[in-house]
């Protein structure tokens, strides 16, 4: 039995997200499905964490065991042959057998984009947000740094959830501007659910001047979800990046 | 009676090309509905020329006449609350009543995009053609250099066309690379049927090694047809600006 890691590259506007649903197609389950066919064996896949639907990912890492003889780097080759088009594998590579797509994840790296302008983009229609109107881009800046550091980010998690430790280390929040374009990068340690599209939410109604500048500030100390904004929508969140104490995806796919 | 012009974006994916076809959905036919649906008028709708099926635009122009009220500026915005997500208008307003969208054009540049390397990008799939292998750089920048100037590009039109004169001048015509993605952009006052594909095909082939570095001079001078490469495949092609004497589509959308 050998343990091979992913990096794994999707659009995921056609999907129900990672995990394997009842109401409609998994990225997980499609390539399950491929290995299935690949390899004849039912193989279970663990990604380093799900995405929503309609959430895209440069460098998702998942890994799986196998009995199957295939040089690790052929798997990569061997599944694209039948996987659709909007999910490629971009690597594939033996790890050690205590390695973990999951649990061994040290940090992650998401992107959140928007275009603000007048008339969306047509080739960004699926990856970034299209707002109207102006954004105060002071505000951005600064709601984006006060997320920097050690945070309960209770505030900032999916309503409906439930999680004991809701303490997560953010090492980078920061927003860049190319013409109409804003792209928000942020890495932390980990990340509650929902919890970019909460913060960007919470960032954009202020840059819009819908919340206050402060509002970063009162829901990271008061906790309570509805000192944040809306959860933004699923399409303009990407998964970038992750690294591992011995693996970093950043040197294999530009993030 | 008002003549009015737009710039058009679109992603040529799902349509037949710009052209009302019997055998499918053409962009042309879906901004005609919309002006049919705005103004109450059948309308005929001129481009700056056709694109082919998967053929992309960034900045096509098209113009019309109309005898509604509407504020010039105003067509983008009606219009775009009708058209699918993959047709934008970007910009409108009244043109001179002798200008012709075709007629007038004086210039217009393509882009040609490749992707070299083992897995096709995910977020490039419709937009670049992926190449297995390695590509002679030398070869292409040589045979780039050699299609500039005035030249009859009989031998880069489709066979089964035919166009009394096919002497085009080329003003520009180079390839720049970014990692695995090669740019060739081509400048030109006219371009026959395929011409940019052919091309791209004949370039292609010689950095592969399966065309002779000269094909691109033997071509041009023989005129014909089988001296030059195949057709390249329509998604990596995307028409980038059109300029007239008084009008450049790259004031308005950056190419």
């Amino acid at each position: 039995m050998r343990r091979i890691r992913l990096i794994i590259e999707y659009d995921g506007t056609n999907y129900v997200g990672w995990q394997t649903q009842p109401n409609g197609l998994a990225i997980q389950q499609v390539i399950e499905q491929e290995l299935y066919s690949v390899t004849g064996e039912e193989i279970s896949l663990y990604a380093s964490g799900r995405t929503d639907s309609g959430v895209h990912a440069l460098a998702q890492v998942a890994h799986f065991d196998t009995n199957a003889r295939m040089p690790a780097d052929k798997f990569a080759f061997a599944l694209n042959s039948g996987l659709p088009r909007d999910i490629r594998i971009r690597y594939s590579a033996e790890a050690e057998e205590d390695f973990h797509a999951r649990f061994s994840a040290k940090r992650k790296q998401y992107r959140y984009t928007l275009q603000a302008g007048d008339h969306a983009h047509v080739f960004l229609r699926n990856t970034a947000l299209h707002v109207h109107g102006r954004l105060n881009e002071d505000v951005l800046h600064q709601m984006a740094k006060d997320a920097i550091g050690a945070h309960d980010f209770h505030a900032f998690m999916a309503a409906n959830t439930s999680m004991e430790n809701t303490v997560r280390e953010i090492y980078r929040s920061e927003w860049t501007r190319e013409g109409e374009l804003f792209y928000y990068d942020v890495e932390g340690n980990g990340f509650l659910y929902n919890m970019v599209r909460i913060l960007v939410g919470t960032m954009l109604a202020a840059a819009k001047g819908t919340l206050p500048p402060g509002a970063m500030q009162k829901a990271l100390s008061s906790g309570r979800r509805e000192d944040a904004g809306p959860t933004a929508p699923a399409h303009g969140l990407t998964l970038m990046r992750v690294v591992y104490p011995d693996f970093d995806t950043a040197e294999i796919v530009q993030p």
